[in-house]
This record gives structure tokens, C-alpha cells and sequence, in this order.
């Protein structure tokens, strides 16, 4: 890419290739002082989030995490601590260190004890955001595993019925090796990113029905009045349940913090004090005789069933995300303006520090 | 209770005792050539099913059991094949006997390897339905141990934007060890069980929003189309991803069926083609802190806060059918009268068939 095709790239906010992005990434961490290879690692997750169109959980999190080292909560120099790894349980102490660093640890524990046992399953504590979970459990099918994986966040949803913000948005994913890509799921349990509802809020634009209520509890489509209350479940009392269930395996086996006594992805000042809960199965061990070509079979049956009126396809998870990462991957991924040139001058401080 | 008791009881249709009602399943049974003790598993998780206010597990499942005896698709006498116990992989072979003595089965092993590995996953295959998982998983989570549980099922629900049921209703359950009881989730990813809209074309009531579409994949609150056309996921998009989800990591990991191709547990043509996975994890091994007691502060946290309009307490998944099971103890099942006359029609032909 020539200079000059980049910086008008740059300075219309139009696409920026991703290994621009990852440069621009890399730079600022390692300027706050994380070593290369772990800045790394946490750039890649990031930029691999805004390839899937995950904006939620891509570069716009970077500045935060810098302020975050630059505060002391947020250790980028930390080496994962693979603690207890006896039997088929692996504990992962990630040293209040960058979530992806401490989850690619615990995905090459998690291949390791899966093979020589069948199944293995990760607690992860004290480390920062994972970002999605979907590239870690997509590695782990790539290899021919089952995966799945959990996790927790800051309390954003209500419970049903409620209207106070005590669950967490916590993800669940799957990942099932198939023909001729493995399936992934990677979903969150709200009906709705904090992310999405802030975005709303800034262009005065409404929320869908049913994504969150207001502070008395009542149903809303207001963005400002859902940042009063709280976010809805997904799926009403079902989805509820199952981010409440999330809540509780992690803080089981990891020994987090519950509720509103999460923190440390969203704010600046205090420690991760999350968990993550990653598990690994070997079909081979249980002598299953549906492998990958079977499973993708019957994703294309569902894939080429019949569509519902003025429904053009029929997707199964990843489908989209898979197709929009090959597209980013060519033309570059389309930032909004005001997060890149929050990025660029993220970027220009640090030359200038680095410089003076 | 007395005969005069009991025999005004059965002809109003009123609450049936639940000791009344094992005993007439375990003798439907046997009659059928069940050994008494396995009778007495598969029953005990049918009654379990109407003590806690979910008929669609129930009883009412009991004449297709007794059906399948006679055709000679359920081996009322299989005894569980633990095949294969290696490392922290189960695998179970039902011989296509009744799914609870399978389910039983694994849970022993679940608990013998869990506590010997900290981590455990138990494959069944080739067993009938096991009812409702969570009896399993509250058995696993009042040893101490976290539980989840994932079952396939006939295909009955179509794909988001789809309208050919491709997908089955696959239930997810959550168990995790709390004060004073145990949290336990158990639900399906449909939106609606088949029976519930069996039961309301039967009445002639409508379907609430969103359960179902008709064969042309338009959304319907009609019974009888929806019978005609299919299911819907419980919440949209996400739903049909968790419960396909399931559908794949159940059939990578014990070979059963996918799809349509599932039978053999509403049919009484068709050998069991379904599979269910069942996971324990010993938070010991992961030497997490947070205990039970901890974990019931959090939940009675989520139950005391406060309400949205109209609404007048706060529910844990497990408070509502653990309430009914205690009151359906003391006070009996309401049963239906035409399920109890049906129940009473094959006890009385099974006693004729004893006697002649």
C-alpha cells in the first residue's frame, strides 16, 4: 500500500487494511510498555473482531486497554500461570495480563490434556477481556475438537422480571468440527451490546423492541433511558436463565466475582475480576462415528432448506461473520471516523512520547 | 390411602398421590416385560417430570413407552454398556433400553471420574428418552459437582428465517451447587413443546406470538397450522444457533443421528436414533473460592431486587417447579382426566392380561 492510498484511507475513515491496523495496534501497547509478543497476541484478537464485524469487541477497546496499563490495572507483562493442571481440569491464572494471552495458554493446555485425556476443561481468573470467544473454539475444531466456552462480563442485563443490572452479558460458544468450515457459535445472552445502545444514544436513533428497559423497568426503545436501567436478556426468561447459569459455572470454577461486583473489562481503574470457562472434547475418545463430512452435510440441509417469505438465505452461525472476514481481509474494515482518529492519535501521542 | 380415596380421586380426575401414580406406571411395565428395578428408574423420572409442573415429560409418555415394549423398538431389559471409559471420556450404550436407566448409569460414572479427574463427559447413545435432565444434574450439583447437560430430539423446529423443522427441540441444563438448594436450569431451545400446541389445537386456543410458523414459514398463533408447519427457535437468531448448536456437539460426540433423521422417542415404530451429553466438573480440582454459600447470596441478591411493573417477585430458573414439587407432594398430581383415564385404561388391560 502506498503512503499516499493510506493516509487518505485514514483521513476520509474509509477501510483500513487490517495489517495497517495491527501495526497501529502493536505500536500503542508496546509504546504503554507490553512486551511485543503480548501486544501481539492482543492486537490479533482485536483486529480479528473487526474482520468478523464485531466492532463490540475490536480496536475500539484498545484505547481502554492502554489507559488501563498506563493506570497499573492491567499488567501487559504478565505470563499466564498454568496452575494445578492435574487431571482433565486446568486452572489459568493470567496475572491480570491481556485475556487473549492468558486464553491462548489455556487453548494449548487445553489441546494437550484433551488428547491425552478426551476432554479437559480451562478456568481462567485474573486475566483481562478474552475478546471473542469464537477464534480460540475455531482453533480447537481446526484440530478436530468439540469446544466450549463461557464467560462473564460486567452486570449490564436485568433479571427477568427485574429491572436492576445484575447479570452479565455473559457469551456462550460452540465450536463443532465440519466440512468445509467448522461451525462456531459465539453469542451473548443479552439481547443487545452496551455498545449498540451507546452508539444508538450518540445518532438519536431508537432500539428494537424488547432489547432493554428503563430504570422503573419498564420495556423502552430509547437508548438514553436504557442506559438509565438495563438490557434485556435475550429470549426473555430462557435467555435469562442461561446468562444466570453462565454467571454461576464460571464463578464456580474460577472463582470470580459475581454480578456487580464484576469489573475490570469496561472501566479503567480497578482489576479483571472476571472468569472464563473453555472445555475441549475429543470425538475420537468417544468412538463417535459422525465426523466432520456428516456434520457439514447437514449444515448445507439446513443451509438449502426452505426460506421463510422475503428471507433470501438461510444462515448458519459463522456464515456471516466467515464471509465478512474474506471481504475485510481484501478491501480493508470500514471504521467508523471518530474511532479511528481516536486510534491515529492514540498512535501520533505515542510517536511524540516516543520521540521526545 | 384408602380404595374409596383413591377410587373417587381417579374417576374426578382430581390429584392422583404420587406413590399412586409410580405404582400404577411400574406395573404397566412390568406387565410389558420391564424387570421391576428398571420400571421403577424410568417411572420415577416420569412422575418427577409431573411433580415438578412439566407434563410433556410426564406420564403422558408412558403409553407410547408401553407401546414401544410391545413392538420390540425398546428393550425394556438393556442393561448399560459403559464402553470405553478411558481418561475423562464416557461413553454409555443404552441398548436401546429406557433412556432414565442409561441417564443413571452415567451419572454414577460422571461422578467416579469427575471426582478421580476433576472434569468429566459421559456420550450416551442408543438409549430412549431420558425425561427431563435436570433430576440428573440436581443429583451431580448436591455431590458438589457443576453439571451440564445437552440432549437432541426429534426434529421440530425450523431454522431462523427457515420453515421446515430441521432442528430438534435440544434442551440445555445447567447445574451448579448453591445454598440452600442447587441452581438448576433445564430448557428447551424451542419456543413451545409440540404437546403444549397439541394440547391448545385440542382446545381450540390460540398459540402465544413468536411460538411457531405455518407450512409457508409465516409466523401463526393457529395450533393447527403451526402443527402443519413448524416450531420456532425461543428467541430468534440466537435460539436456533444454540439449539443447532446442540444438535452438532451431541451428534460429533456420541454418533447419533442429525436432523430428521432423529426417531424413537414420540414414535413407537422406530429404535432410538437420538443422543445426549452429560458434563461434570469438580470445582475442588480447579481450587476455586467461591462456594456454595457465595453462590446462594448471589442468586438470593438476583430474587430481592427489585421488580418491573406488574411483576411480583424475582425467579430463579428451579424456584417455581421446586415449589410445585413440593405441594404436588403433599397435596397430589393434577392430572388431566383424559391422560388419567388413558393410564387407567392400560392398567386395568394389563391386569386383564395378568389375570388371563
Amino acid at each position: 500500500m502506498t503512503s499516499r492510498r493510506r493516509s487518505v484511507d485514514d483521513l476520509a475513515g474509509r477501510r483500513i487494511m487490517a495489517e495497517r491496523v495491527s501495526a497501529l495496534g502493536v505500536g500503542i501497547l508496546t509504546a504503554a510498555g507490553a512486551p511485543r509478543p503480548a501486544a501481539a497476541v492482543q492486537v490479533e484478537q482485536l483486529v480479528e473482531a473487526d474482520l468478523r464485524g464485531r466492532p463490540s469487541h475490536g480496536m475500539q477497546r484498545l484505547p481502554t486497554l492502554a489507559e488501563r496499563i498506563r493506570n497499573g490495572v492491567l499488567d501487559p507483562a504478565a505470563v499466564p500461570c498454568v496452575a494445578g493442571a492435574r487431571g482433565a481440569a486446568i486452572v489459568i491464572g493470567g496475572g491480570f495480563g491481556f485475556g487473549p494471552v492468558a486464553a491462548r495458554a489455556a487453548v494449548a493446555e487445553l489441546r494437550r490434556v484433551a488428547r491425552a485425556a478426551g476432554v479437559a476443561v480451562a478456568a481462567i481468573q485474573a486475566a483481562g477481556h478474552l475478546g471473542m470467544l469464537a477464534p480460540y473454539l475455531e482453533d480447537l475444531a481446526a484440530d478436530g475438537l468439540v469446544g466450549l466456552g463461557f464467560a462473564t462480563s460486567e452486570a449490564l442485563v436485568h433479571p427477568a422480571g427485574g429491572r436492576t443490572p445484575l447479570v452479565g452479558t455473559n457469551p456462550i460458544a460452540i465450536a463443532v468440527p465440519a466440512r468445509p468450515h467448522p461451525f462456531v457459535l459465539d453469542m451473548s445472552t443479552a439481547a443487545i451490546s452496551a455498545g449498540e445502545v451507546i452508539a444508538r444514544a450518540d445518532r438519536r436513533a431508537r432500539l428494537p423492541c424488547g432489547r432493554a428497559v428503563d430504570a422503573g423497568g419498564r420495556p423502552t426503545t430509547d437508548p438514553v433511558s436504557a442506559l438509565r436501567g438495563a438490557i434485556s436478556p435475550f429470549g426473555g426468561p430462557k435467555g435469562y436463565g442461561l446468562g444466570l447459569g453462565i454467571e454461576l459455572v464460571v464463578a464456580a470454577l474460577t472463582g470470580c466475582a459475581l454480578g456487580t461486583r464484576v469489573r475490570g473489562t469496561l472501566d479503567v481503574e480497578c482489576r479483571s475480576t472476571k472468569g472464563d470457562v473453555l472445555v475441549a472434547a475429543d470425538p475420537a475418545w468417544f468412538g463417535s462415528t459422525v465426523g466432520d463430512e456428516q456434520l457439514g452435510a447437514y449444515l448445507d440441509e439446513v443451509r438449502n432448506s426452505p426460506t421463510a417469505p422475503g428471507v433470501e438465505r438461510i444462515l448458519i452461525p459463522g456464515d456471516r461473520m466467515r464471509a465478512e472476514r474474506e471481504r475485510r481481509i481484501e478491501l480493508g474494515i470500514p471504521y467508523p471516523r471518530a474511532v479511528w482518529a481516536r486510534l491515529l492519535a492514540l498512535e501520533l501521542a505515542t510517536r511524540a512520547g516516543t520521540d521526545g
